[in-house]
Parts: structure tokens; C-alpha cells; sequence
């Protein structure tokens, strides 16, 4: 019986797996005029896949082998999970779920369009309806003490209102002080980044880094795309995409070593779980911290660009030729309140997750209507970054999330940082020359402990008890807190 | 109730079309390591689509539309065609499709390491176990005359034994006197192939064809891959793969002109018929007329060097200094025996088929067995074009076809070269200006006159029925004969 339950889920995973190629195409290579047949074979494969895992077969298999008693241990792990996500899928009547594609597809189209004229008002009906839908869909999950807690869950499995309540408390005390600081003392310049970088040789770096931090090119490969991003279509084949601007080096390098971190999680994956709860990302604040741990901790660290600097500079030696190690190391770690999320630097970047955490919450309880959302953000803004965006789009337009309906989303970002540091630290304890290791080009004993510590476990623990069994401890943002404060002591001169 | 049943095919034809895009990965950008679950998310796509329409709904939607009164033309063409398919998809029992799926996939990796290793004997056992099945599957088909009919209507509805023996044998009469006065005559030089052609310029130029032929670059695109082929997603997304070989500009020019023109034939089925019998091509020959019609009729043309000789020069100048437009028209159609099929000239093409036809027959009859074949090959090729393979790979090795289990699909080559010249033919009598035409870089009459007689019909006509409405006349080899013979009195200087 548990063999019909893996073969029902791993068909189920191989639709799934087919819509992401189709999804990974449609960013990469795709022509313009496929869009709209492709947009009917994406949904076909959604359906189809939704049938499988939600056909009373799937319940009678699930009802028995919850209580069978001849399961191992990794057996039940993925029963209990695959029990978790049923009991949710079926609190959503089919008409919810056909209503709530149909309205994804009107909110992302008018988001698209609103962004174009930078116009809210063209985005606002339809985000209006998405949010009256995500506020049945909370009531419909139900939650204990907050409608917001039914939706994060969906992102982070045992995550709440409480407890991020608590994190974000925490960095409203402890991160202005810190950027105060920051912003008092004499400022780094980052202009070698925007020097003219020619594509081919950018991309073969990238290359270069990729490989060097483990990523397997067997088994993966990077594209072109608008907005980067990686995916999966088993352990054996995961993808990353980054884009070019030959003006901006920071936008592949960072990119790249971002999604590459994700890729690493899903080649980690154990092969024989496909399909199963056990063969996927415990949550998508485990995610982030993969990616996070990678571009931040070490692709931003001074060991780090003790090792790529000589190469970086023998490829560019020209636009180099003035600039440092240290140099290199200080300029991607500028500090800066910005606009824009995916551009913000480690310190003002939960900043950005914070008010959108904020908003989306009283949106929820219905303490902030959409109509007033535009004035809520430029407001925080205002208050947190001390900075207002000059329009819509690089304001409350920028994000795609809130047309594709993923409230709940947004802390998992901060999550995936506070997750990495605390992490790192016990990475650093585990393996004493990790930094030399890094100075030297060596990644593969942080990847070795990552494997056994993090990816291979997949989805048998929540975030927070995976946090505990790796770290000893539960997430506490002390750790990320200190790693802040560390570094920018170092790059900025300065004293917390 | 039609309603209903164009759902269901729309439904099938998105699995179908998702699998095409793996399947295009999978020859383009996939990494090595992902073959393995790639395969086993093609083979769930294959099994979902077949459950699809050969599901007891379709069955009694088929039953009732078949007589359904209320049907317009175009709609009684979809519900015949589909019960044609059902009527022959049900005469196999599922547990035979899984034989033969499974025997297929066993086959095709026999195919490739007997190639590797140059050893028919590693592939005689599969291929002697897929010959059985498929004289099996030809009597589940049922057949009045000949076993093999049964297995050459899958690809060529209509087409059988009696006929193809008609259409080879004027082949074995008139095909080996024009061959012997061309091998009479001075030879022509095609040496200005194989000079050295940076890769970057032979891609641009050939890019450059695709858009002078017409085919949409916003509606599909052109990539590198082992085998160059063409797929579909949607008349909308229609892909084509080259290779490029620095040494051989051959390589990359033909097949780029021959996949276009399956392209331009998938690109011109109608939208609106997306999944219908009416959006799908008539046949494999009719596919292959309109590849080999752009091919060779069109780009093997002298008016066609006219226009893009000075731009071919442009690009290369110093590779083609010596070299006339007329030289250049000559090298593409030199003709001479040789051992592949798939480089072989417009003359000795239809021995290759023929003699893979031949043999076909004599296997699926039982009148040749497996282990027999290489010596039958070799003596085959002796016969028909005076050489013999110095080994298997570049002999009974070569093709992928009978691996793949598809006998009965190489007629469609020479039926597709016989259609072509027909069509032709009919082409410029309706486009008088039509050579005048393609010699100042202009084909949209002529695609648009393929467009309307051929492509927007799909699968209305069968092949023969098309041929008649287009031409006024049944399939008629003199059309190619005449053709040839045209063509080769000019390039050669003989007199047939």
C-alpha cells in the first residue's frame, strides 16, 4: 500500500516536474506568441496534478497508512507529511481553488499592466478581490489566533503571527541603531561595479563560481532570464538563471550565487525520496537560508574574495586596475537605504520584508484596505528608510508576490537570513578552517555539512526543529544580529 | 456532447505538447545527469494522454458523434478522423502497448550501443524480439493484402504495399539510367563546403534564410542539437535544431532550410484547432513535401542562389573568393552514391529508402530474418548504388527508425520528395512569377499558396485525397522524374 502512495506521488511530481520545464522554458527560450497556448498547457498539468493527489484513492491510502504499523521510519515522515498537506488541500472546496487561478491570472495581468503605466489605481480592483479571497482562504484553512497564521503556514509549516511578531519586534529595536551607525561613518564606494563588463567574460566568472561552490553543470545548467531565478526537475537536474547588464557586474555575480545556493539545496535532495515529501525543501525559509548562507556569508566575505579577486582581476584587469581586494570586499557590502528590495544590502533588506510583513498583515485582519496601500508603504518607507519612492513601481508596484496571491510569503526572506546565520556560525564550529578552506577555493566541506545537516533530511522536520537539531538551538536573530555587527565593524570602522 | 470531446483532445494535446517540450530539452539544454527521471516524467506524460483518449467517455462521445446530425463539415472531419484513431488505438491491448513501450526503450539502448561498439550482434536480440512484436501489432491491426499494411498506415493513412510497390519499382526502372548518365559525366566540384566557416556567421546567415522563408521567429526559434529536427507546442511555438560544423557548411544550410519547411507546415495549421484531427498534419509524407519542397525545390534552386549568393559571398568573402553562384548551385546538387542516408543527393535518396523498404517487407513477411539482415544490407547497397559499407555504423546501423520500432515510416521520405515536385509544379503554375520571385529573396506567395492548399486543411484529406484537390491528379512519380531530370540536364550537361 505504501508502494501505490509513492507511485501515486511521484506521478504527481512528475506533472509537477513537466509544468516547471515548461516553466523554465517559458522564462529562458520561449518565443513571444507561445505565451497564450502555453498559459492552457500549464494549467492542464495543474489540474492534472491536483486530481492525483487530491483522488479519493489518495485519501483511502493516506487514512490506512497513517495508523500502519509496519512502516520505517522515513515511511512515516513522508505519511505524516503527505497527511499535513491533504488535510489542507481539502479544506479548499474546488471552486475556491478554480476561482483563486482564475483571479491569479486577472491580478498578475493587471499587476503587469499597472507596473507598465505605473498606475495603482489599474492594479487595485483586482487586488481588492485577491484579498478578500486570501481572507476566505485563512477562514477556511482556520487558525488559532490570527488569520495571517493560516497563510504563512503555507510558505513556512509552523510559523505565526507570534512569532514573527517577535522577529520583526526585534529588528525595529536593533537594526536603526545599527544603520544609524553605519550611515554616520565615512561611506564605501561601489562604483567598480558599474564599469563596462563584457558579457562573455562575466558569464564565464559566473561559471567559474558556480563550479567552484559544488554546484554540479552535470546536472544543472545556467540560462538567460528576465528575472533570475532557479527550479527543479528532479536532484539531477536543477537549473539556474541570471541575466547580464554589462554595466552592472553586481547583478549576475550576486544572482548567480543566490540561485546558485538554491540549486545546491534541491542537487541535495535525496534522489530516492523523488516525489515524496522527504525528497523536497523542508520550507521556503530553509530555502532562503541556502541561498542566503551563499551570497551573503560567504560570496560577500573577505575570505571569499581573498581566493576570486587575482582571477576577477586577470579577467577584467583594465576596469580592476585601480581597485583592491578590499576594495571589492567593501563595495558588496555597502549599506544604503534603497527602493528596492532584491537590490538591498544585507542590513536595510528586512526593512523591505518588514513593512511588507506589516501591510500584509492589517490587510488580512482588515485593518488597511487596499485603497489606502499606496500611502501605507510611502509611509513606511518614509519611517523605516527615511526615503519615499518617486512612483509606483519602484514603490508598492515593484513586488510580484501579492498578484499571485502569496501572502505570507515575504517573511520567509527574513527567515532564510537569520536561518543562514545561525547556520554559518555552526558551520564555522564544525569545520575550524572553513574560512582558510574559502580563502583557498575550497567550498566542499561546507557543502559536505550542509548535505548532511540540511538538504538530505528534505521535509522530515518543521524549520524551527531542524534549526534546533542543527544548530542545538531554536532560531534566535542574536546570530545574524552579531554577524551584522561583526562585519560592518570591519568594513565600516565603526563600533556597535 | 462535441464540446465535451474537443476538451478532452485539447486536454491530451496539452500533455502531448508539454512532452514536446521535454522531449526538445531533452535533444537541446538538458544536462546529462537529468536523462533518467526525465525519461520517467515522459513516460507518465505518454501513459496520462493515452489514458485520455482511449478513456470509455471518449469512447461514448465518439459512438454518439458519429452520427450526430448537428455537426458542420468541420466538425464531421474531427469526429472521423478521431474514430479512426480510437477504432485502431483500441485493437491494442494496453498490456501490448506496455510490451512494446517498454520493448522500445530496451531496443533503442541496444541501437545505441551497438553503434558505440559498432556490433550488430548487440542489437539483433531486441531488434529480433521488436520485429516480433510488430508483425504481432500488424495482425491486431488487421490487413486485407499484406502484413506490413497495416504498420505503414500509422504513418501514411492510405498508403500500402500494392501502391508502394507501384511508386519503387519505377524507381528500380527509371532512377538507375539517370544515375548512370550523371556518373558518365564531368563531375561537379563541391569542395567549397568544406572550407573553414566560422560558426557565428553560417548561425546568422541561416537565421537569415529561416526569416526570408517566412518562418515566424516570434513564433518559435532555432537551437543546436545533435540530430537537427523540428516539434511543435502550438501552431504558435514551433521550434527548429541544427548543428553547425565549422568544416562543413552543408551541414548546418540543409538542414536548417529542411526543418524550416516542416516548421512553416506546423506554423500554418490553424489555431483554432488546437488538439483536432483539423490541427494536426495530413501525414508524415505531407510533412516531409513540405520540408523537401523548401529544401530542394526552393533552396537547392538556382533563382534562390541568385538572391542570397551575394549575401553568402557578403559573409564570407574570402571563403567563397573563387566562387561562383553558379559553382555554389552546382556543389548543392552534386550527386553521387554514398553510404547516409541522411547526406545522400536528390537521386541516390530514394535507393537508400528503397532499400530499407525492401527489407522492411521481407521482415515483417518473415521471409528475412534479423541475423540475416547486415548481409542483406551490404548486398543491397552493392546492387544499388555500387558500395558497400566498411562497417555497421555507416551501414545497417545508421538509422534510428527500427530501434524506435517505426516500420513503415522511411516510404514517407520518398513519398514527401514525389509530393513535393508535384506540388511544385501546381505551385508555379499558380505563381507564374514564382522563380522570378524567389530570385529577388520573395516566397510569401508561395507560402501563402502552401498555406491555403495545404497546411490549413490538417488532417481533412488524406494524403492522396490532398494531392488530388491541390494538384488535380493522384500521386504521380513523373512530376519527381521530370524534375530531376530538369534539373540535373542543366547541372550535369547530359541529355536523359
Amino acid at each position: 500500500m505504501y508502494e501505490e502512495y509513492v507511485q501515486l506521488l511521484q506521478k504527481a511530481a512528475d506533472i509537477n516536474n513537466a509544468a516547471a520545464v515548461l516553466g523554465w522554458d517559458q522564462e529562458t527560450y520561449m518565443p513571444p506568441k507561445g505565451a497564450a497556448f502555453r498559459g492552457r498547457q500549464l494549467a492542464t498539468l495543474a489540474s492534472l496534478s491536483h486530481e492525483l493527489v487530491t483522488s479519493p484513492r489518495m485519501s483511502e491510502l493516506l487514512a490506512q497508512l497513517r495508523t500502519d504499523k509496519g512502516l520505517d521510519e522515513l515511511q512515516k515522515a513522508n505519511v505524516l507529511r503527505s497527511n499535513e498537506d491533504h488535510d489542507k488541500n481539502s479544506k479548499l472546496p474546488p471552486a475556491f481553488v478554480e476561482e483563486l487561478s482564475l483571479l491569479t491570472s486577472e491580478c498578475f495581468n493587471a499587476w503587469i499592466e499597472a507596473r507598465r503605466q505605473n498606475d495603482f489605481g489599474i492594479f487595485a480592483p483586482s487586488l481588492t478581490k485577491m484579498v478578500a479571497l486570501k481572507r476566505r482562504q485563512a477562514e477556511l484553512y482556520g487558525y488559532k489566533a490570527h488569520p495571517y497564521d493560516a497563510l504563512v503556514d503555507e510558505y513556512e509549516p509552523g510559523a505565526n503571527v507570534a512569532m514573527l511578531d517577535r522577529l520583526f519586534d526585534g529588528i525595529k529595536q536593533q537594526l536603526p541603531p545599527i544603520l544609524a551607525t553605519i550611515k554616520a561613518a565615512p561611506q564605501v564606494n561601489d562604483d567598480l561595479f558599474y564599469r563596462h563588463y563584457p558579457r562573455q567574460q562575466q558569464w564565464d566568472f559566473s561559471v567559474a563560481v558556480l563550479k567552484t561552490m559544488g554546484y554540479d553543470m552535470e546536472a544543472g545548467r545556467q540560462d538567460i532570464s528576465e528575472h533570475p531565478f532557479s527550479t527543479s526537475f528532479a536532484p539531477t537536474d536543477v537549473r539556474v538563471t541570471t541575466r547580464v547588464d554589462e554595466h552592472n557586474y553586481a547583478s549576475l555575480l550576486w544572482s548567480t550565487i543566490h540561485e546558485g545556493g538554491h540549486a545546491l539545496y534541491e542537487q541535495g535532495l535525496p534522489e530516492e525520496q523523488y516525489g515524496l515529501p522527504l525528497g523536497a525543501a523542508a520550507s521556503l525559509g530553509i530555502h532562503e537560508s541556502q541561498s542566503r548562507l551563499w551570497e551573503n556569508c560567504v560570496g560577500r566575505s573577505e575570505a571569499f574574495w581573498q581566493y576570486f579577486y587575482p582571477q576577477l582581476q586577470a579577467v577584467f584587469p583594465q576596469q580592476l586596475a585601480d581597485v583592491t581586494a578590499t576594495d571589492l570586499y567593501k563595495a558588496c557590502n555597502k549599506v544604503e537605504p534603497s527602493l528596492i528590495r532584491t537590490e538591498a544590502d544585507e542590513v536595510t533588506y528586512h526593512f523591505h520584508v518588514l513593512i511588507r510583513y506589516e501591510i500584509e498583515k492589517q490587510l488580512i485582519e482588515g485593518t488597511l484596505q487596499v485603497a489606502d496601500l499606496p500611502a501605507a508603504w510611502n509611509e513606511a518607507y518614509q519611517k523605516y528608510l527615511g526615503i519615499t519612492p518617486p512612483d509606483h513601481k519602484t514603490g508598492v508596484l515593484q513586488d510580484v508576490h501579492w498578484s499571485h496571491g502569496s501572502f505570507g510569503y515575504f517573511p520567509t526572506y527574513t527567515l532564510g537570513s537569520f536561518y543562514a546565520a545561525q547556520f554559518y556560525i555552526k558551520a564555522q564550529e564544525a569545520i575550524p578552517t572553513l574560512l582558510t578552506d574559502i580563502a583557498a577555493g575550497k567550498t566542499s566541506d561546507l557543502l559536505a555539512w550542509l548535505r548532511t545537516n540540511i538538504h538530505r533530511h528534505g521535509r522530515r522536520y518543521y524549520s524551527d526543529e531542524l534549526c534546533e537539531l542543527v544548530t542545538g538551538k531554536r532560531l534566535d536573530p542574536t546570530y545574524f544580529l552579531n554577524y551584522i555587527k561583526q562585519k560592518y565593524t570591519g568594513i565600516y570602522g565603526v563600533r556597535f
